[in-house]
């Protein structure tokens, strides 16, 4: 079990829903020393790959990409979710459903802030259907630039997001796969990586 | 002038409405160095200030609150701006109305992460008429919490938020507050600090 695993034991609940609520270190509240592992972690999964910027959408996402910037020293852009009244420049727009709030977003990036030369690392809190993560690339590709990868905190295994990228061809790292949750027992079982044995922890009893 | 009003020169476009856009180091895309810079004198103005928790909103506030936290080593918590699927907690709601997006939106951060024993920085990238931040402090207050100080990155000083909120007896502190600015003539003024003198520039003799 990694570090993130064992937080996620600790600290997450299993929503009706299929809902994995990790709000008191990532989602909401965020745990400085999480995100450093996190950032440590994905660094070295891409060791040897250059990349001079690390793309996000807001909000959640945003943290972790930070932190991922200052290792990198490279700078980082995050997706917007909505027009502002103050968004009147060119931009490349994606189109992505968002199952949380159950609407289609649109998902857009100024058009200065991507460029044909980039090398761009996705980063992002969580991965389902990958919905977002593919808005995320046609942005990067409609600007001309290259995705190195993909970096996630939490891919939920159960969903196809992550078997479509992987069968895409992207370098795809999450930090921790889950690969069924059960709501009723309280029930998380991880895919173990990179040998694919899962393991299964009830959080009740880690908690008691 | 420091490195913030240098970079507001250097990068930053004056809109129609009275709108600074600094979406190339702080809104849309983010620089890791003036974040870094910002964090060091945010530390440095409230040095000796006991702080447990740095307070932000989402989105654009959180990449500034991350780097502050990472150097106090505290956790961070945004408040969130509109209710999702899998938030049916118990919260502290404010509410606050969005110039930028001509609507009241409810703020709220979910109990657990709010405490009577917290001493709170409240941390923002923008300060105008302080509807927003009196959002923050108010969620801090319902929590029994203390607001330590209030750091921005950005004051609009013709606006009347930083005002109220010096009034009312908070310690604001502002990397940089505009005094005025002008869309036709792309001039800026700052108020100089501490020593409450102006000085003007013209954007576009500086980028030209």
């Amino acid at each position: 079990m990694n570090f993130l695993e064992e937080k996620i034991l600790q600290e997450g609940s299993i929503k009706p829903g299929n809902v994995l609520k990790i709000d008191s270190f990532l989602n909401h509240q965020i745990d400085i020393d999480i995100m450093r592992q996190m950032a440590n972690e994905i660094k070295r999964r891409f060791r040897g790959k250059e990349v001079n910027k690390i793309l996000t959408i807001e909000a959640s996402g945003i943290a972790i990409a930070t932190v991922l910037a200052e290792m990198y020293d490279v700078p980082v852009v995050f997706a917007k979710k909505s027009e502002t009244a103050n968004s009147t420049d060119d931009k490349y727009v994606a189109q992505a459903y968002s199952f949380t709030h159950k609407q289609m977003n649109q998902v857009f990036v100024s058009k200065p802030y991507l460029r044909d030369d980039d090398k761009v690392l996705i980063v992002d809190d969580f991965l389902a259907d990958g919905q977002a993560m593919h808005a995320l690339i046609d942005l990067v590709h409609q600007a001309g630039g290259a995705v190195v990868g993909i970096a996630v905190a939490v891919e939920k295994g159960q969903q196809n997001g992550g078997k479509i990228l992987r069968s895409e061809g992207y370098h795809l790292e999450s930090m921790a796969i889950v690969e069924s949750m059960d709501w009723e027992t309280q029930t998380i079982r991880f895919r173990e990586q990179p040998k694919e044995v899962c393991e299964s922890y009830n959080l009740k009893l880690i908690n008691e």
